[in-house]
């Protein structure tokens, strides 16, 4: 499953999109066209499967951002969905205890966005995200993540709980986030670790909560109940963070 | 300088917030109204110099969330603008060494939002924002800080620079957001503190960032550059929280 983010104009910067193995979603042709680079760029579709339209000039001109179209503009392929596997292997190459963000129910892009973004700075190696009653990598949040999506792999999965189970057997340990937890900087967070985020709204459900090792708790002082979930999330990552750097010295 | 949140609907209710000291901005009344509650509220109108409108029914009928305007609806002020005075006033009430957050150029009214709902519950005193090139207390702020701006105080001053040698005056020292600062861990940040955060394009301006005693750095290990502005907010406020908790013990 893939995202359009990138809008590709003119002849020359699509057919090096092709050559360069981009994955191009759609192609708008200008009708009528049958030069050289077009048949090339035809050429390039057909192998590679890409969907193509023939259009008139005023629906490019209208489609255009640059106004330099040249008779063709593709959309690119930003950023594909990761498997589960793929982020085991970069904590594997990095030698590094996987460090992994799930959230559960965050149904806010800007959140989502903030929260890879956040990822990638605390040196996480991926977000696992459940398919259902969750914001996927929407343009918003790519746009939230400010770029980190390209560095991140964000992977989409059809049942949380399964996920949790499955890794644990790889000897990761899940932390879920809750006001009814141990404060934070009490526990050893330096292992191979899950971090489990909830929803704006409810925070963790009751079942993933249930899947977790442990609860994990930022201390609040405040007449509110709670922080915002990109903030929170944030917080407790750079709690992992210190404590690693900690472990370290 | 106030906003209007609140929309008062009924005799009762808006003549129970006249009685409760609440600030009514504005309001409308239907034409022709002469009853005794009616009158009542406009006697506490006037002695509050209240702007009031007498209106339309079809006016009433169409500003009502409820439906059931008995002929008035107020406007009230959910929160107003606190004095720098007011923050500091808080701390010695508390018996803490003040601990402000002063925001230099937050455009984005989630993310002055999200900083006052994190203020909260880190247990800062206050927010300082400045007139000019910055969010206000908008409804969307207002939302996204999730009710906490009715706990803590926001002040808006006309000038950062000078507020901060104001207030290094009662012994606060400034410590300013920034790349090339010092790892957060390794500096002391359990004394008085104002934590500047700067906006999301441009970080803490460089005439801000002068008026500072000192940087302070998240480390980061991403590809892109920096945080969201109130994800870092969080991650140092709550560093200076770890801090303070752990020199009581």
């Amino acid at each position: 499953m893939r995202y359009q983010e990138f809008t590709l104009e003119g002849r020359n910067a699509v057919l090096e999109a092709f050559r360069a193995g981009k994955t191009i979603d759609q192609l708008f042709i200008l009708d009528g066209s049958k030069d050289g680079p077009i048949q090339s760029i035809l050429k390039e579709a057909r192998k590679n499967g890409t969907i193509f339209h023939f259009v008139t000039k005023e629906r490019l001109d209208q489609m255009s951002e640059t106004g330099k179209h040249q008779g063709v503009i593709a959309y690119a392929a930003a950023y594909s969905y990761a498997e589960v596997e793929d982020i085991l292997k970069i904590a594997k190459e990095k030698n590094e205890p996987p460090f992994l963000i799930l959230l559960d129910g965050i149904e806010d892009p800007h959140n989502l966005g903030a929260i890879i973004r956040t990822a990638n700075q605390a040196g996480a190696h991926g977000v696992i995200i459940p398919k259902r009653r969750a914001a996927g990598l929407t343009a918003t949040a790519v746009k939230a993540s400010a770029g980190a999506v390209h560095y991140v792999p964000v992977a989409k999965v059809t049942n949380l709980v399964a996920t949790i189970e499955e890794l644990k057997k790889c000897g990761i340990w899940f932390a879920c986030a809750d006001m009814e937890g141990e404060i934070m900087y009490k526990q050893d967070l330096t292992g191979p670790i899950g971090l489990v985020i909830g929803g704006e709204g409810e925070g963790v459900s009751r079942i993933v909560q249930q899947a977790c090792d442990f609860r994990t708790k930022i201390p609040m002082f405040g007449a509110i109940d709670s922080l915002n979930a990109s903030v929170a999330m944030g917080v407790l990552s750079y709690e992992i963070v210190r404590q690693r750097l900690t472990k370290k010295e």
